[in-house]
């Protein structure tokens, strides 16, 4: 029987809805080692957050999360908030000796991701960032392979996260604003496919060797129609890197490329083969063996269901079921409540450490782009 | 606030997890009408049903099926038990004045599906058949656009359900036996892809106009090692239709088809424009219009996933979020708790007279393949 | 040096130029054995004749024939008339003693059909016919693959050849009137896809299992717009077929299948492994290997286009570049060249008793489709 | 009747053939309003020289290229050396009053290719160069849909032309010196994709904003065995630039991507719309229509084979039949001697200042990756 575990969760928009999924649904499809127990849920908006504990079944709410600090029978806190308020949050509940799992990206400056490191690295609580993407099934059975070496030497990294929705015809939101975002598309976009490419090569980046960051819709319409307020984030941002293993990178995020809903795809080549994930066919990894037989040899268009091949399928249906956005969520849960237990999750999760180093990818390319110059990584810390 | 709606569950394999999960999720994604409460479920295996009720929040649990329909608590009854026991509780439970949900196929032989289905129309309670492909959003949204005239006049219907589990490695189970199972590849597959048919034209087929029923591996091994067996179902089974309006359908399923997975896939193609969905890539439609400008006319992928613009799809995630395999029976689900409570479903719900007339497609194909000749539906009542 | 090879062509039209390219372009890529030389060319319009030949490269022109029967200088007449024409102009010429090259399908009728077979039975002269999709370097090297034993025991066959063309709007013309074309879509392009699987599988269709041949458009207006007129043949025709090895097949043509603009399909699944080819992407086969490592087996993009490992692919480019519609005929007439010089092929050649066997199979689907019953092939001689 | 224009070809490698089969072929399908003469061809392996000659019907063959330059019959001359020879040649036909036809990249260095610019300026001949890509169906049709306004403002340029045999396996050659090649991928391959980009685009590049050239494999064994050799240019290069009319781009080219054969792509995002070309499926245009309606909108599978809709198509096979790698070559020179007739090409040719220009952009990226700086454009003259 598994020891039940209170969790409390700040934040009831997108992210508040994902992560209370996985809380409902991650023991009806894992044995648990840890049983989540929805015990506290804190937001800003009262009227809103009844209703929402009611319809996710967490047991209290409160518009106060300091409350959630100072209550002792709550382990572990899932910080869903806007970026600008994840140092907080996450700092406060540390110091409580609470374990800690926070939306990504880390934080809305390097600076504040910096602290958030730093008091991880000083306290007991154990820290994890979601980034969900990882656990794909077609993602994590791409960081197999690279460790059974079916890539050899890897030379190209390859990402794009491209959207579509933030064109002119879209209002003044706070994700157009700096002092809130901190950036626009590089911070939300580019960051999952940093994390997924330094996850998938186990490698780091050295230099990032060029960069632009463009915001092609300067000024936007005010909800209220009155009047239009100006954007100061990227609309777009594109950079080149250096891997410390010798491998090349380049990255792009978008918001304003029609065509592309969620186009999130790393891709990597190596001296063996390749290895490429479109998160808008979540389930299908494709793969190039450059092992097969010539004849015979081509992109093989993998689909990850199989339940004893491919990890976490065999969670959830009998094969060839496909899975949706949300599973990745309950499948990184799963693994968080392993790791809180002590055990290994399936392919390793992203901490606080983790997470900053990503940020200091991110934070570089915006300085390339400023500079229009090279960005050694070493400079950035 | 929604009325609670008190469900028993008979079956706690595959399709009992895929139903509770939907009982467990509808509320948290839908505003439901009536809010289903898990009050009982039931199965032959007592051992492993505490569990499976503990793990999915069943309040009571029963090794005797009858105790629901003596039980006047309960409103709703969902039967997932192997297709040759759906007649017997089926009927049962509408006698106790039940509404009734039956996992398809509706039975295992025409005359057991003859008399669920008058005992239906004799019934107080409503009826329902989980054909829960319809309410994949791009299944839904085909239906939609066909009523909005984008086919034009359907002139052709091609389904092919293709699996590859079932060749000679495979060891016997009930699957493979007539007496339990009906049919092999023929009553598991091709009641998906008929039903998807007829929904989606409108139509009814007038004519099975040929047919062939295979059976490749005609012996397995038990999974004792005991020796082998016989096998009496089809791997494979195939057939042409005439449609009453006059369009052509071609139908084929198999388990013995190496690289489909689960490749539950419907062609329309009409005087002005072509519809496919195939489920292995489930959150796309494939669109061709012919009204298109003739330049840049060509096959549209169509992603599913716009809240504003799909069926079902603004319930779960923002734009842009792939579904997976179980989220057709929550969707379900949805629409019959607002069937239940006099309302309207996004699309045609399948009741036990809709799924008869499956049926009888299915034994004229069954029919036609024995005789080597056409088979009228008229023949078939 | 080559030995020059007088070659006549009789007709002018699409294939009469696909032919003319083939003669003018073998020398320029294959080594061929003998050098065939554009002696004459025969068509009734001889306005347009003229104009042809210099074009091509004809050195002389006729609007007889007969003429080219009693040329002694031609010892290969290349027949691309009309389909009712083909039986007269090829027994002439294997009577005169020439090696005979003719377009697909042999004849407008079976018994057409028949005597040709007969004539090449008892002719000096060899015989061919322009099933140029064979030489599809993705078709050759399926061919090759199944030899290989790539696919084990053949299960399924599954050719579709779908086209667009045929709707209401077209105008009346001779394809649509059975006195000259003989059928509609099935002979047109069922003969293409029952070639091809009787190629692949090296097996032969023991029995139609049942066929449609539907009409949708039964009137058209005629070209000078003084009226409509009735059609007569098939707009689609569908059948299955059981083979003699034991696999089942299904067969579908079809001029009103919008987005089809020349899907021209076949897949063989095999209870090892399975194939498909689609000649709108002509350069690519799709491999599935079932005895691919379980985690990264999926259906594999074969690009053909390997000189060392791909059938004619070293011909033409370097490796990587694709070939088109053309490439087929050129490769098919260098291996009638060869065969001329006492040569192997590089996958056999169709001869009139080959073809002879590919009419009967579509004469069997359109007595099924008459009949409503099962043909089986013994019955159509 | 055309008047026969007589050509010279320098050089009978791959080039030499793509260029002949270009003479040759022309005739055939385009009524030319010049009917090109195969008159001279010059190469240096005296012993090839003759078969070739021979094979693709040059009248007349030497090894001394400046037989060309002296010979007043010869009109257009055509320079398939390679690259650090294109000037040398070029130069001295342009200054015999000869039109010049010169493979792409324009020279091996930006000087030379300044030169024979500026020789271009001065001399009475028209100048052309083969970039062949722009004259396939769909990339001439994405010329005519920019202008069209399909993209509305353009917003991202995004090129990658990736291959796969410049592994440690593949031997040393004159493609990995730069003393002969001038740079490795890059030239070779940026190259194409940069002139798509200004083609389609119509825009120029006004800064280099960052850019990476890696070597690999920095050592090749020699074909003979006799030891290894330093490799001195790039088997990758990488990238980002500004456009002067706002767009951002990314170009990647790559020797060492397994599973890209010729993957040459080019995809744009504007405000209204998107479309992307890949060779790899060269008969198709990707199409992004913003202006669709919102529920069935989706990238468009374009086949680019109508007659009466798309450019060259009508040209070749009725509707539906696709092209092939070389039938670019004979489009274009379709175009050339249109343009020589004084009449306009179906789209855009470039001359050698076009060239140029795509040249100065290859030569800032070169300095951008060498710096670790961003390039303005105007720096480079």
């Amino acid at each position: 029987m598994a020891r039940p575990l209170n969790v409390a969760l700040i934040g009831q928009k997108f992210m508040g809805r994902a992560h209370s999924n996985a809380y409902a649904q991650v023991g009806h499809f894992f044995d648990v080692p840890l049983q989540p127990v929805r015990h506290t849920i804190a937001a800003r908006n009262a009227e809103e957050l009844a209703a929402f504990a009611e319809r996710w079944g967490w047991q209290h709410h409160t518009t106060n999360w300091q409350d959630i600090a100072a209550n002792d029978a709550i382990e572990l806190v899932d910080v869903a908030t806007p970026n600008h308020l994840h140092a907080e949050a996450s700092i406060a509940m540390l110091a409580a000796g609470k374990h800690v799992l926070c939306e990504k990206p880390l934080a809305h400056t390097l600076e504040a991701a910096r602290t958030m490191r730093d008091a991880a690295a000083a306290a007991q609580g154990k820290t994890f960032v979601w980034f969900n993407y990882r656990r794909c099934p077609a993602v994590a059975l791409a960081y197999q392979l690279v460790r059974d070496g079916l890539l050899g030497e890897i030379h190209h990294v390859r990402g794009h996260y491209l959207q579509s929705w933030g064109g002119a015809q879209t209002p003044m939101s706070w994700r157009f604003k700096k002092s809130i975002a901190g950036s626009g598309a590089h911070g939300d976009l580019n960051a999952h496919i940093v994390d997924m490419a330094r996850f998938l090569t186990g490698d780091e980046v050295a230099e990032v060797s060029g960069a632009i960051a463009k915001t092609f819709v300067t000024e936007r319409s005010l909800p209220d129609g009155s009047g239009t307020e100006e954007c100061d984030v990227d609309d777009a941002c594109l950079f080149l890197t250096k891997f410390a293993g010798g491998a090349v990178g380049s990255f792009e995020a978008s918001r304003v490329a029609p065509g592309h809903e969620n186009r999130n795809t790393l891709e990597l080549n190596g001296s063996k083969g390749s290895l490429k994930f479109d998160f808008e066919d979540m389930n299908v990894l494709s793969v190039f063996d450059g092992g097969d037989a010539p004849a015979t040899r081509g992109w093989k268009r993998v689909m990850c269901t199989s339940g004893e091949h491919h990890p976490y399928a065999g969670q959830w249906w009998p094969d060839a079921h496909v899975l949706g956005y949300e599973h990745g969520f309950v499948n990184m849960l799963a693994d968080v409540l392993v790791a809180l237990d002590g055990g290994q999750p399936v392919v390793p999760l992203p901490d606080f450490d983790d997470a900053y180093q990503t940020q200091r990818v991110l934070e570089a390319a915006l300085i390339s782009a400023t500079r229009g110059a090279a960005v050694p990584l070493d400079e950035v810390e």
